[in-house]
Protein backbone atom coordinates (compact mmCIF):
# COMPACT_ATOMS: atom_id res chain seq x y z
CA UNK A 1 0.00 0.00 0.00
CA UNK A 2 2.58 2.29 -1.11
CA UNK A 3 2.47 5.45 -4.43
CA UNK A 4 4.01 4.45 -7.54
CA UNK A 5 6.68 7.05 -8.44
CA UNK A 6 6.61 7.02 -12.01
CA UNK A 7 10.13 8.70 -12.28
CA UNK A 8 11.31 5.52 -9.91
CA UNK A 9 9.57 3.06 -12.13
CA UNK A 10 11.05 4.58 -15.33
CA UNK A 11 14.72 4.63 -13.85
CA UNK A 12 14.75 0.88 -13.50
CA UNK A 13 14.59 0.52 -17.43
CA UNK A 14 16.13 1.68 -20.56
CA UNK A 15 14.51 0.23 -23.25
CA UNK A 16 12.35 1.84 -26.39
CA UNK A 17 8.21 0.83 -26.74
CA UNK A 18 8.52 -1.78 -24.15
CA UNK A 19 5.77 -0.71 -21.75
CA UNK A 20 5.93 -1.53 -18.28
CA UNK A 21 2.99 -2.11 -15.74
CA UNK A 22 2.90 -0.04 -12.77
CA UNK A 23 -0.86 -0.58 -11.18
CA UNK A 24 -3.85 -2.25 -12.18
CA UNK A 25 -7.39 0.43 -12.61
CA UNK A 26 -10.74 -1.24 -13.22
CA UNK A 27 -9.29 -4.25 -15.25
CA UNK A 28 -6.63 -1.60 -17.43
CA UNK A 29 -3.08 -1.78 -17.14
CA UNK A 30 -1.23 1.98 -16.00
CA UNK A 31 2.01 1.21 -17.62
CA UNK A 32 5.31 3.83 -18.24
CA UNK A 33 7.37 3.56 -21.43
CA UNK A 34 10.30 5.39 -23.04
CA UNK A 35 9.43 6.14 -26.76
CA UNK A 36 12.44 7.52 -28.70
CA UNK A 37 11.64 7.23 -33.31
CA UNK A 38 8.81 5.78 -34.81
CA UNK A 39 5.77 3.07 -33.70
CA UNK A 40 4.42 1.13 -36.57
CA UNK A 41 0.88 1.98 -37.85
CA UNK A 42 -1.47 0.21 -36.07
CA UNK A 43 -5.12 0.69 -34.20
CA UNK A 44 -6.92 -1.07 -31.19
CA UNK A 45 -10.85 -1.92 -32.41
CA UNK A 46 -12.04 -2.14 -29.28
CA UNK A 47 -10.22 -0.14 -26.99
CA UNK A 48 -9.33 3.79 -26.51
CA UNK A 49 -5.83 4.53 -26.20
CA UNK A 50 -4.81 6.43 -23.49
CA UNK A 51 -1.16 9.28 -23.44
CA UNK A 52 -0.35 11.45 -20.88
CA UNK A 53 3.40 13.16 -21.95
CA UNK A 54 5.73 12.83 -18.44
CA UNK A 55 8.94 13.98 -20.45
CA UNK A 56 9.75 15.16 -23.79
CA UNK A 57 7.67 15.19 -27.27
CA UNK A 58 5.61 12.97 -29.20
CA UNK A 59 3.62 13.47 -32.05
CA UNK A 60 0.99 11.36 -32.44
CA UNK A 61 0.33 10.89 -36.47
CA UNK A 62 -3.41 10.08 -37.86
CA UNK A 63 -5.12 10.10 -41.27
CA UNK A 64 -7.09 13.06 -40.31
CA UNK A 65 -3.39 14.93 -38.73
CA UNK A 66 -0.93 15.16 -36.44
CA UNK A 67 -1.62 15.61 -32.62
CA UNK A 68 1.60 17.43 -30.96
CA UNK A 69 1.94 16.26 -27.09
CA UNK A 70 4.79 18.10 -24.85
CA UNK A 71 5.14 17.49 -21.35
CA UNK A 72 2.09 17.67 -19.66
CA UNK A 73 -0.35 16.97 -21.93
CA UNK A 74 -2.54 14.47 -22.87
CA UNK A 75 -4.72 12.72 -25.85
CA UNK A 76 -6.85 10.11 -25.89
CA UNK A 77 -6.51 8.26 -29.47
CA UNK A 78 -10.53 7.09 -30.20
CA UNK A 79 -10.71 3.40 -30.78
CA UNK A 80 -10.76 2.33 -33.95
CA UNK A 81 -8.75 5.31 -35.10
CA UNK A 82 -5.28 4.13 -36.96
CA UNK A 83 -2.20 6.28 -35.17
CA UNK A 84 1.41 6.10 -35.00
CA UNK A 85 3.11 7.56 -32.13
CA UNK A 86 6.70 9.30 -33.25
CA UNK A 87 9.19 10.94 -30.79
CA UNK A 88 12.70 12.70 -32.18
CA UNK A 89 14.09 12.76 -28.74
CA UNK A 90 13.43 10.12 -26.09
CA UNK A 91 10.22 10.83 -24.41
CA UNK A 92 8.26 9.24 -21.48
CA UNK A 93 4.72 8.47 -21.17
CA UNK A 94 1.69 7.16 -18.88
CA UNK A 95 -0.27 5.06 -20.94
CA UNK A 96 -3.55 3.38 -20.02
CA UNK A 97 -4.88 -0.08 -21.75
CA UNK A 98 -7.06 -2.60 -21.30
CA UNK A 99 -5.54 -5.86 -19.36
CA UNK A 100 -3.97 -7.76 -22.78
CA UNK A 101 -4.45 -5.72 -25.05
CA UNK A 102 -1.30 -5.55 -27.73
CA UNK A 103 0.17 -2.51 -28.24
CA UNK A 104 0.67 -2.69 -31.68
CA UNK A 105 -2.87 -3.96 -32.10
CA UNK A 106 -1.55 -7.11 -33.07
CA UNK A 107 -0.53 -10.14 -30.72
CA UNK A 108 1.91 -11.07 -33.10
CA UNK A 109 4.07 -8.23 -33.22
CA UNK A 110 3.05 -6.72 -29.94
CA UNK A 111 6.20 -6.23 -26.58
CA UNK A 112 5.28 -7.63 -23.70
CA UNK A 113 4.10 -6.07 -21.25
CA UNK A 114 6.16 -6.72 -18.22
CA UNK A 115 5.08 -5.82 -14.50
CA UNK A 116 7.72 -3.15 -12.63
CA UNK B 1 -7.99 16.82 -32.48
CA UNK B 2 -5.85 18.65 -30.35
CA UNK B 3 -3.52 17.91 -27.07
CA UNK B 4 -5.49 18.31 -23.78
CA UNK B 5 -2.80 20.63 -21.49
CA UNK B 6 -3.92 19.46 -17.75
CA UNK B 7 -1.82 23.19 -16.87
CA UNK B 8 -4.00 25.03 -18.84
CA UNK B 9 -7.36 23.05 -18.04
CA UNK B 10 -6.11 23.82 -13.90
CA UNK B 11 -5.96 27.52 -14.88
CA UNK B 12 -9.20 27.67 -15.95
CA UNK B 13 -10.71 27.55 -12.68
CA UNK B 14 -10.15 28.04 -8.43
CA UNK B 15 -12.45 25.96 -6.49
CA UNK B 16 -11.56 23.13 -4.56
CA UNK B 17 -13.39 19.21 -4.51
CA UNK B 18 -14.74 20.14 -7.78
CA UNK B 19 -13.27 17.97 -10.77
CA UNK B 20 -13.51 19.19 -14.23
CA UNK B 21 -13.76 16.59 -17.18
CA UNK B 22 -10.76 16.85 -20.05
CA UNK B 23 -11.19 13.79 -21.95
CA UNK B 24 -12.88 10.54 -22.06
CA UNK B 25 -11.49 7.19 -22.17
CA UNK B 26 -13.20 3.86 -22.45
CA UNK B 27 -16.44 5.19 -20.66
CA UNK B 28 -14.37 6.84 -18.42
CA UNK B 29 -13.94 10.69 -17.58
CA UNK B 30 -10.74 11.72 -17.25
CA UNK B 31 -10.49 14.80 -15.07
CA UNK B 32 -8.56 17.36 -13.57
CA UNK B 33 -8.95 19.12 -9.65
CA UNK B 34 -7.56 21.05 -7.15
CA UNK B 35 -7.99 20.13 -3.69
CA UNK B 36 -6.74 21.65 -0.15
CA UNK B 37 -8.08 20.42 2.99
CA UNK B 38 -9.95 17.21 3.74
CA UNK B 39 -12.29 15.36 1.89
CA UNK B 40 -15.62 13.43 3.40
CA UNK B 41 -14.79 9.55 3.73
CA UNK B 42 -16.13 7.68 0.81
CA UNK B 43 -15.84 4.35 -1.08
CA UNK B 44 -17.39 3.45 -4.58
CA UNK B 45 -18.27 0.19 -4.63
CA UNK B 46 -18.38 -0.76 -8.38
CA UNK B 47 -15.07 1.13 -9.49
CA UNK B 48 -11.27 1.75 -8.47
CA UNK B 49 -10.08 5.62 -7.85
CA UNK B 50 -7.42 6.70 -9.81
CA UNK B 51 -5.48 9.35 -8.35
CA UNK B 52 -1.60 10.82 -10.42
CA UNK B 53 -0.39 14.09 -8.24
CA UNK B 54 0.67 16.89 -10.92
CA UNK B 55 1.43 18.94 -7.64
CA UNK B 56 1.28 19.27 -4.08
CA UNK B 57 0.84 16.25 -1.62
CA UNK B 58 -1.66 14.53 -0.79
CA UNK B 59 -2.45 11.68 1.69
CA UNK B 60 -4.94 9.39 0.94
CA UNK B 61 -6.62 8.15 4.13
CA UNK B 62 -7.71 4.28 4.50
CA UNK B 63 -8.52 1.89 7.34
CA UNK B 64 -5.40 0.35 6.94
CA UNK B 65 -2.88 2.66 6.78
CA UNK B 66 -2.03 6.12 4.82
CA UNK B 67 -0.76 6.66 1.37
CA UNK B 68 1.65 9.78 1.00
CA UNK B 69 1.30 10.94 -2.72
CA UNK B 70 3.37 13.83 -4.33
CA UNK B 71 3.95 15.30 -7.25
CA UNK B 72 4.67 12.17 -9.76
CA UNK B 73 3.29 9.86 -7.64
CA UNK B 74 0.31 7.55 -8.36
CA UNK B 75 -1.85 5.62 -6.68
CA UNK B 76 -5.35 3.32 -7.07
CA UNK B 77 -7.51 3.02 -4.37
CA UNK B 78 -9.48 -0.48 -5.18
CA UNK B 79 -13.13 -0.42 -5.14
CA UNK B 80 -14.78 -0.43 -2.14
CA UNK B 81 -12.35 0.62 -0.25
CA UNK B 82 -13.07 3.40 2.04
CA UNK B 83 -10.57 6.34 2.12
CA UNK B 84 -10.33 10.58 2.43
CA UNK B 85 -7.47 12.21 0.85
CA UNK B 86 -6.22 15.16 2.40
CA UNK B 87 -3.99 17.96 1.51
CA UNK B 88 -2.40 20.31 3.70
CA UNK B 89 -1.47 22.38 0.97
CA UNK B 90 -3.27 23.40 -2.65
CA UNK B 91 -2.62 20.05 -4.85
CA UNK B 92 -3.51 19.42 -8.61
CA UNK B 93 -4.70 15.94 -9.50
CA UNK B 94 -5.69 13.59 -12.47
CA UNK B 95 -8.53 11.57 -11.40
CA UNK B 96 -9.92 8.86 -13.93
CA UNK B 97 -13.63 7.15 -12.73
CA UNK B 98 -16.22 5.41 -14.98
CA UNK B 99 -18.73 8.23 -16.45
CA UNK B 100 -21.29 9.29 -13.83
CA UNK B 101 -19.64 8.16 -10.76
CA UNK B 102 -20.26 10.55 -8.05
CA UNK B 103 -17.16 11.77 -6.48
CA UNK B 104 -18.02 11.38 -3.02
CA UNK B 105 -19.68 7.82 -3.75
CA UNK B 106 -22.98 9.34 -3.02
CA UNK B 107 -25.10 11.24 -5.50
CA UNK B 108 -26.78 13.21 -3.07
CA UNK B 109 -23.45 15.17 -1.95
CA UNK B 110 -21.36 14.65 -5.35
CA UNK B 111 -19.91 17.83 -6.85
CA UNK B 112 -21.18 18.03 -10.63
CA UNK B 113 -18.46 17.14 -13.00
CA UNK B 114 -18.30 20.07 -15.35
CA UNK B 115 -16.88 19.56 -18.73
CA UNK B 116 -14.26 22.10 -19.53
Amino acid sequence: MTAVNLNQKLAMFSEHWSPKIVAAFNGHDVMVVKVMGEFVWHSHPDTDDFFYVLQGRVVIQMKAGDVILEAGDLYVVPKGVEHRPVAEVESHLLLIEPQGVPNTGDAGTAAKKEKL
